[in-house]
């Protein structure tokens, strides 16, 4: 019992067994379904130790089970060691899902105990649908956490800055007035917001709220004449306040939602109940009209000016990186001890100095040989590895800029490589080229080009498990919808300005961890009579390790394909850098030949 | 008032308004949800004069309209002329869908009456649901036909004969053990199968009820002792009915299904509503278990006696086509007379010829010139064109055999190829064996692997609008589920066993058509630590046309694969072959290089 998730999660079985609970579920997530958490919303970590960005926590009266993704299969086994948690798989053969283990392991007549907020009220739908027919019923109305959580974080109370309309291309008025029609034409008398990244991009405000999400922790009720914002009163400068104002958005607390909802008398109020909560569809209950969010096809499509910020972003960035390598690649030569928090450090250091930076946009994973594995890494000071010259390394990082939120994975050796390493690392960039260079009609899903990156490893009985590309914000969350490119069906379609990451990947437990990422920008190829075609054009602006590359790996079009980036990537970065640093930028972009 | 269109959907107006039927749907399936009819279904054939194999008629007091997917916009178009019909293109941008159609054009409290037999429960809850909305309801017992159409053909007749298991390789005794298994799993009394393929495939019957489609007109009803067989007591002989009784099944007429059901006192009975019609489910009520039939998956993976049977076909299919092409192009060359028809009739006489040839697998599509540019074209006296040396010739068709279905189209020129021809050709082909290389992990579905086919065209603003792929019978229908390689999202993974075909295509209106179509055998590839992948084996075994193929277009693999295949099919048909056919054989496959 000295362990601490053993004497929580004990602790829960006590307030459970008061509550009458017989299994309670904690997922990963805050009343915003967000994917990122304020501390205040830590609460699965805190009671499984388990530090990873996804994954929920089902406790019974007899079992802890930790259900994580596979990017997060050998992470969690090693931070609930010692514990009584137990992983299970997601979406691995013989791993039951959370619904069909407490289908088969709680009695007719139990009751699961959640916290109603946590849930979006599509997954509590699906998770009621499910357990009823074992005769399961659900209390939504149980918080497992603020009885037993004494020292829990405040909710975030850092100030919400304006976003200019000279980074955002599009006044927040101008962004209510196109809700207020979509509105308008679904006969809805107001629209709620919870999705964060949702509500900073209606009203061009961001915050600090949740670590590398520029975000402010708060609920956007939108109608005809005005609308509400629920936030923490000490987030609102007067400078914030006579912009909302101007907006005709009241101020009201974070915590008076629910009971406004209940006292509104507005009779049609549409939600999007993937991320509304369950609690607040149950509060609006008839009067709840289920929508799919307008603000998340219109915040991924990205406007002229964001755009543009785009790619001066991705310049900055690519500066940052280039500096950022040399200085690394020095070190490890001079036999300095670089390790993988020193190099995160060091990126963070040339990302700060570029102008507009405001943050990081995630945690840097920094993994060297082994590490590189582990799909998530971390580096913390028990595990931080020295890089060495005879392993890969593997760096995945980003920057929040003003202009634009940077996302990009390189995997680099210092030494010589092996050919088992070379033909590796050429398998997954021969992916990485091959998504980018597909061309496809308007229309086309992520999920319909998702093969082109997997094809040159599967065809040598290699995988990997995790999607190969997300959307990313605009200064907002590195990882947005409504696109993706995955193996399971997404239904939004790539759009041209819609940002997408690529991002394959090859993992070997206890050897090493390749990616090889860069975010691309969906532009108009061409129009035939045969429709319109899209394209991608990579943002990035940093070169692939070309001492990694078996050039008899890539065919023609792929070597062409990759020089030609390399040149660009060059020519878009020299006339900024300094003599050597040029001269460091032109031997890694050098054309490689068959 | 001369049209035959125009004067039968006249008397049905007559009909509608004596019923209160403000919009009739003619659907082109049967009570089966059967992809081809026998001819007395043939119902949307006869009030639209349209003879393609897929669309839907909508009749309205005003409006008639038929709904058509891209294979037909031309042949449509074509058949529909003169008539009050104005063809609707399915999911084309601009043209609504039927129930987008009728919610937006009938009033509140109209009535659309339509034949409940004719639709799948499924389809009928959709339209419900999408009708309710805009206030208008469905009279499911309304038959547009029999009081119109009076010189319908009777329901087949011709006998039901018994499928060997030296060819199935599984017997009835043992499939239906295994449905009983999955119905005591699934806790249903009874399971009712109304899809005629599968009822073929589970009793190992077949017959001719449907031109190319050995099935028999029937439903089955399994329960855990026996079943009943509702077919027309005509078809059984003596042989037959020894069969089925030993077999414990009952043979029922036809017509006493629904008397049968609303009398039988099963509390459970499982059903497909995917393949169960909106009536059969409406008699069952709250009896009927909604599942997927057990019947499609098992039916689509292959047994070791059938696949060896499939092999064995393709090499007499492979022959006929031989001997065919020989004798096409010589008296082409001998400047005789060779039409569209003359081609289909050829191949029908060499595929007759063959052991163990029963039909062909559908009406040949010969398409020559423009023609070829009709998806489904079938020549009629009135279009059949003159095959000359000047323009391609597209050629698909199938047999029927004891041991296997074939399916196979080929794109050829008698005489020199233009550099278009040849490019447009060669990006086809390309398309066909990057997906024939694909390798991919157990549980992969075709959607994710339909752009490799697609690819080649889409780089050069090109495309083809039908599916990819489709699922092939064992001497059954041509096209079956539930796997198919297309840009939609179909769940069912492609497992090892199954059949595909993989049929890229272009078709450029007025000029040509090219299709290059193998039919494809998944086959497990290699197992890894990162799990089982497969790969895919065309079981097809003719070759391509080499005076279309321009090698610069196609890289090394796709090279080595081409001229591989080309020496397979070389290899296993020439000891059957005579010594002129030989020699033409071999320099139809003579390696290509670049």
């Amino acid at each position: 019992m000295n362990n601490p998730p053993n004497r929580r999660i004990n602790a829960l079985r006590g307030l459970m067994s008061q509550h009458g609970i017989a299994a309670t579920i904690i997922p990963q997530t805050d009343p915003h379904q967000s994917e990122y958490l304020a501390s205040h919303w830590q609460a699965r970590r805190w009671f499984s130790g388990f530090t990873g960005s996804a994954g929920t926590l089902v406790i019974t009266m007899t079992d802890a089970l930790l259900w994580v993704d596979s990017r997060y299969f050998l992470q969690a086994a090693r931070q609930i060691e010692g514990s009584e948690i137990r992983m299970m798989k997601t979406a691995i053969p013989g791993y039951p899902t959370i619904n069909e283990y407490l289908a088969s392991n709680l009695h007719r007549g139990d009751t699961v105990g959640i916290d109603g907020f946590l849930f979006s009220a599509r997954e509590y739908d699906s998770m009621k649908k499910s357990l009823k027919s074992a005769g399961i019923k659900i209390n939504p109305s149980f918080d497992p956490v603020r009885p037993l959580w004494t020292d829990r974080p405040d909710l975030p109370s850092c100030h919400v800055i304006i976003h200019s309309t000279e980074y955002a291309g599009q006044s927040a008025d101008s962004k209510l007035e196109q809700l207020r029609h979509t509105m308008a034409a679904n006969n809805a008398d107001a629209m709620l917001l919870s999705a964060l990244d949702e509500i900073a991009w209606t009203l061009n405000i961001r915050s600090r709220d949740v670590r590398c999400n520029p975000v402010a922790t708060s609920y956007l009720y939108i109608t005809q004449n005005g609308g509400v914002l629920f936030i923490n009163p000490d987030k609102i400068t007067p400078e914030t306040d006579g912009y909302l104002r101007k907006a005709n958005i009241e101020i009201h607390p974070y915590d008076s939602l629910i009971q406004y909802l209940s006292q509104s008398t507005q009779p049609v109020i549409a939600v999007d109940p993937a991320t509304t909560s369950a609690r607040v569809l149950d509060i609006l209950g008839e009067r709840a009209m289920p929508i799919t969010s307008p603000v998340q096809l219109a915040k991924a499509i990205k406007n002229s000016i964001q755009i543009q910020g785009i790619r001066q972003a991705m310049m900055r960035d690519g500066l940052a990186l280039v500096r950022s390598f040399i200085e690394i690649e020095q070190r490890i030569m001079q036999n300095d001890t670089v390790t993988e928090i020193t190099v995160a450090d060091i990126l963070h250091k040339h990302r700060s100095r570029q102008e507009l930076y405001f943050d990081d946009s995630f945690d840097t994973i920094a993994g060297y040989g082994p590490h590189g594995a582990i799909v998530h890494y971390s580096a913390t000071p028990e595990t931080d590895a020295r890089i060495s010259t005879d392993n890969l390394l593997l760096v995945d990082s980003g920057g929040q800029y003003l202009d634009g939120t940077t996302d990009i994975t390189r995997t680099m050796i210092f030494g010589l490589p092996s050919d088992r390493q070379r033909r590796d690392f050429t398998l997954v960039l021969k992916g990485n080229i091959d998504m980018a260079m597909a061309i496809f009609p308007a229309g086309t899903r992520g999920t319909q080009l998702d093969a082109l990156a997997h094809m040159p490893l599967w065809k040598n009985g290699l995988n990997y498990l995790h999607g190969t590309g997300h959307g990313v914000g605009h200064f907002l969350n590195v990882h947005e919808g409504p696109h993706a490119i995955r193996t399971n069906d997404i239904p939004t379609p790539l759009h041209a300005g819609m940002l997408v990451t690529d991002e394959p990947g090859l993992y070997l437990e206890g050897e090493y961890g390749i990616r090889c990422e860069n975010t691309l920008l969906v532009i108009p190829a061409m129009k035939s009579e045969m429709g319109e075609f899209l394209a991608f054009e990579p943002v990035t602006l940093f070169p692939f390790d070309i001492k990694l590359i078996d050039t008899s790996l890539l065919d023609d079009n792929e070597l062409k394909w990759l020089n030609s980036y390399h040149e660009r990537v060059y020519q878009t970065l020299a006339p900024h850098l300094n003599a050597d640093e040029k001269a460091w930028l032109e031997n890694a972009t050098r054309p490689l030949r068959h």
